[in-house]
């Protein structure tokens, strides 16, 4: 049962990089340091640029569109997009037709999603450079869901691998270096181990700029 | 037995996307709705900007340089380039050399192909990017074809994947979303279908803007 | 047993192409023409723009952090830089952690080295970019080294794949193309063919903007 981290909290974590994230992950024993391997940003440039998404998830289980047996969902699943939280969509394993749109953009603009993370492939990579929104992603595709996959589920526990999980609720940030998922029951600790961590690194690049050996400089740093 | 479509068919054709055509073939049962999946744009710009290519495609087969039974070609198979057609060059798997590089991209120009396609290698990506010549390829290498394989023949059924085949007369398309391979004797039915689907995908946009549901939209536009 | 070649073979040598030298390479038995496959250009652009860098190398092995039996290093591995020389630094294979990023750069920035090739992931690619540092990798990751791999020797053989080593001692040079490994003997007739080589393309350039047929030109200047 997780404890939802407060604003001030939030507002703290947005601020560190995946990079750092994921180290203090790691010292938290969470499976892969919370890193989503193989979803890159595409848009709107590709692995580069000062663009970070962040904010509370928002999951989505895509299913084969011949899976009869999997549950429906009542409306649109791109209409479940809240301002400020993201969308992990979750797609079969070698599907190679994308799940994600120049459309479906457009609508979660409209709703005030910052971004969107898809575990498969999107579209209209043109369309989402035009519309600036931020898309982390396996591939492009030029093949639209139909016939292919369908929604099936928002809002439930979705495995990325092995025992690494994104949950709705779950924070989670995009940036050139990857994605990475932070539970919520972890933010308060992620926090104290980045904002230490951050000094401790500034400090680093301070003596490497005047010439102390990177081994002396981290000994002596992160030690202290 | 393919009928060759009509000059303004193809006009028409050309000015869509290759999503906007990958959908329409998967509605007209082409395998894997003809998208060459692993065929991506590498210049002018990588997998980015306005670029799109389209013409009749002209097939090149290479084959492993120590294939001594399979044909061989009279001429060099960089000469068989038209004005307005577009090589598919299909490389055997696996190989990590390149079949193209800035010499061919020189006499393919000269002989005003809109740019190349190949299932596998290409380098000399400066040059290429340099020329504006536009590659789609499925990576790059730094290594000649020169002891790893030769063009055995050109204008001959290419299968690229299971029963997607790329057959000498077809079009092919490659734009910063992908690669799509249209039979001719399809062109009148994707041009019909994808000249329906902008009108619906436009007013779709309109709504999105306004704030209509995606699901709503979608079920009054598509169904229309 | 390797001979030294001259500087001024050296600064020659520098002003190829990875390409020009590949297939030098090719035509002297070298095993895959010394050409890296999987490592390309990630800083400060991706696999685009002018960058090239070229030096003797220095080779690095990471093990298995819980590989506790391998040798350790009495300093840390990114002080072994030096002026003018890159690292080549060997990850063990799938780790989808980083085992160089900023702090690194810095440091080796610092000891003059040109650049950096790793055998496997690093991070920080925004800070890599923002100091114009040159990192050549298979790919990036948000995770540091710490709990997943260490250094464990610098200036042995590393095996790239199969018959293809990078010695210490041995020239690399990464472009927009990819990365090649020169063996130090080799550097004399690499020169002399690209030399040769250098010429003929020029001329066939030359020939095909004219409008001869890349067969003919090819024929004629070749054999030459």
């Amino acid at each position: 049962m997780s404890i939802k981290p407060s604003v001030a909290l939030i507002s703290v974590l947005k601020t560190f990089a995946t990079c750092d994230i994921g180290d203090a992950l790691v010292k938290l024993k969470v499976p892969f340091g919370g890193f989503l391997d193989g979803i890159t940003m595409f848009s709107p440039e590709r692995q580069a640029g000062p663009t970070k998404i962040f904010g509370e998830a928002i999951t989505v289980k895509m299913v084969d569109a011949s899976d009869k047996t999997s549950p429906s969902l009542p409306k649109h699943f791109c209409d479940y997009n809240e301002s400020g939280k993201i969308m992990f969509i979750s797609q079969p394993k070698g599907m190679y037709s994308a799940c994600w749109g120049g459309l479906m953009t457009t609508r979660a603009k409209y709703l005030g999603a910052p971004g969107v993370i898809v575990d498969g492939r999107f579209r209209d990579v043109l369309e989402q450079r035009e519309m600036g929104f931020p898309v982390f992603a396996r591939q492009i595709s030029i093949l639209g869901s139909n016939g292919y996959t369908r929604a099936s589920e928002v809002n439930i526990p979705l495995q990325f691998k092995d025992n690494l999980w994104v949950n709705p609720g779950d924070f989670v940030m995009g940036d050139a270096d990857g994605v990475v998922v932070i539970p919520a029951d972890k933010v308060e600790q992620v926090v104290d181990l980045c904002t230490e961590r951050k000094k401790i690194d500034d400090l680093t690049f301070e003596a490497l700029h005047k010439g102390e050996p990177i081994g002396d400089a981290i000994k002596r740093l992160r030690k202290a």
